[in-house]
């Protein structure tokens, strides 16, 4: 009998920004594969019998390749364990899941997808606004900055000039370090040099911070450990009187234990 | 002395896709006003002594105003009670919560926003698919059909021959009901007339469906009933063998209730 693959989102980093069902897969488990940014906080919750392995791919720094990562947990899976593949955020947007998906289809293995908060969301939440607004922006365009050995996803070819559209918030995943080369690519796809920016990071924990900026001044931005998000629109131009306001009121993690307030589950 | 104002993604629809902080922010709140799109399964979560209204607006229908929604949430806060404004999704895509964050930040009234598992997430995560693709697809593109009373949001004025990214995933929110009116807007914005596209039912509930088609067939799709989304590009090709296989493994609500699961939360 073969188990079963759960490609599960973690969501952004706050332990309480993980979804019931990704607290009870995480609890029903056999073995979890996990990337670098599902934050300590979350694993904290892992039953103490439960394998745990990372698997992350850190700024091209490849500890682990994805076919390593497939068969594994194809392996896992046929060996007739739950496993958990946790990804930070959403395991559709940005996290090779597509590929860990196909892996799974041409190894006949089961597979469910339980989508999380995705970072754009905890990040326009962390400043204090919306992603979209009636009279600024109509759409919300997710793009990814990261330039790591993967080149070929990450050129934006699509985006000549005029092909961002003009009312949309942009989101840029994995934004940094080389703020000055975002700079060029968003001025060389259209964008206007004077339009706001904020760099979100660790949106939703403890530590989180925002930056504001525009387009021209990207350069300037201080670099920030990762998860970072960079929004830019006129949405952002009202972070910087919300962001404190929401920034400071939410329970830390530490203050307030998620463990004494649910119950180990029992299904 | 004011009370605070939670604007609080419920998610898609599944109570199990709700955060562990919103169901506790459901269970510490004194009143609550939701969207139409929030599940009775969710609703059925809140401890029978806290205040529930109604708030939706839907196709148009006005029940209730957005100055109204605004002023009874101001009222509520200002009255000393911890009010949560639950919306469908995560609050800051597609739900007049800007609006929201502005007359709250006018009346001087706290707030927080909760990000929730987006509707975009959970359509993919149904039909067993990646919104991205490392070949396929490296940006997603959000926009809403809904064309109702409001009509100056939704014209889609920025999206002029060329202005959708080529790689782009596009995912339309409210899609319905005028697919041949969809497809021509989309025909007029430079999407070819073959796109593969997945319209996706109640994502993440037991009623869940989807359904094939191309942009230039939009016309011949069924009218489900809200919520929907369309996922429009080349990942929805997946979908096609994986979402049998991931639609009908979730656990039903009904039958393994989530009450049994999580002991009432003492903060």
């Amino acid at each position: 009998m073969t188990g079963k693959v759960y490609l599960v989102g973690a969501g952004p980093g706050d332990p309480e920004l993980l979804t019931l069902k990704a607290l009870r897969i995480l609890r029903e488990a056999d073995v979890i594969f996990h990337d670098d940014l599902v934050s300590p906080e979350i694993l904290r919750l892992v039953p103490p019998e439960v394998r745990v392995s990372s698997v992350g791919k850190r700024c091209g720094r490849k500890s682990v390749t994805q076919a390593e990562i497939n068969s594994r947990m194809i392996a896992a899976a046929q060996q007739g364990l739950t496993v958990l593949r946790l990804k930070a955020g959403d395991p559709g947007i940005f996290g090779r899941g597509g590929e860990e998906i196909e892996a799974l289809v041409d190894a006949d293995v089961e597979f469910e997808i339980v989508p999380g908060v995705t970072s754009a969301c905890a990040a326009a939440a962390s400043a204090g606004i919306s992603l979209t607004h009636r009279r600024s922006s109509s759409s919300v365009l997710f793009l990814t900055g990261h330039t790591s050995a993967a080149r070929t996803e990450n050129q934006w070819p699509e985006l000549n000039s005029g092909g961002i559209p003009d009312a949309a918030t942009l989101v840029i995943y994995m934004p940094g370090p080389d703020y000055a080369q975002l700079r060029d690519r968003l001025r060389a796809a259209g964008v206007k040099g004077d339009t706001p920016c904020l760099l979100v990071s660790s949106a939703s924990t403890g530590s989180a911070g925002t930056h504001s900026a525009t387009v021209d001044k990207l350069a300037e931005l201080a670099i920030t450990p990762a998860p970072n998000i960079l929004l830019v629109g006129d949405v952002t131009r009202a972070a910087r009187e919300a962001a404190g306001a929401a920034l400071h009121q939410s329970v830390p993690w530490q203050q307030s234990p998620l463990e004494d307030r649910i119950r180990p589950l029992t299904v």
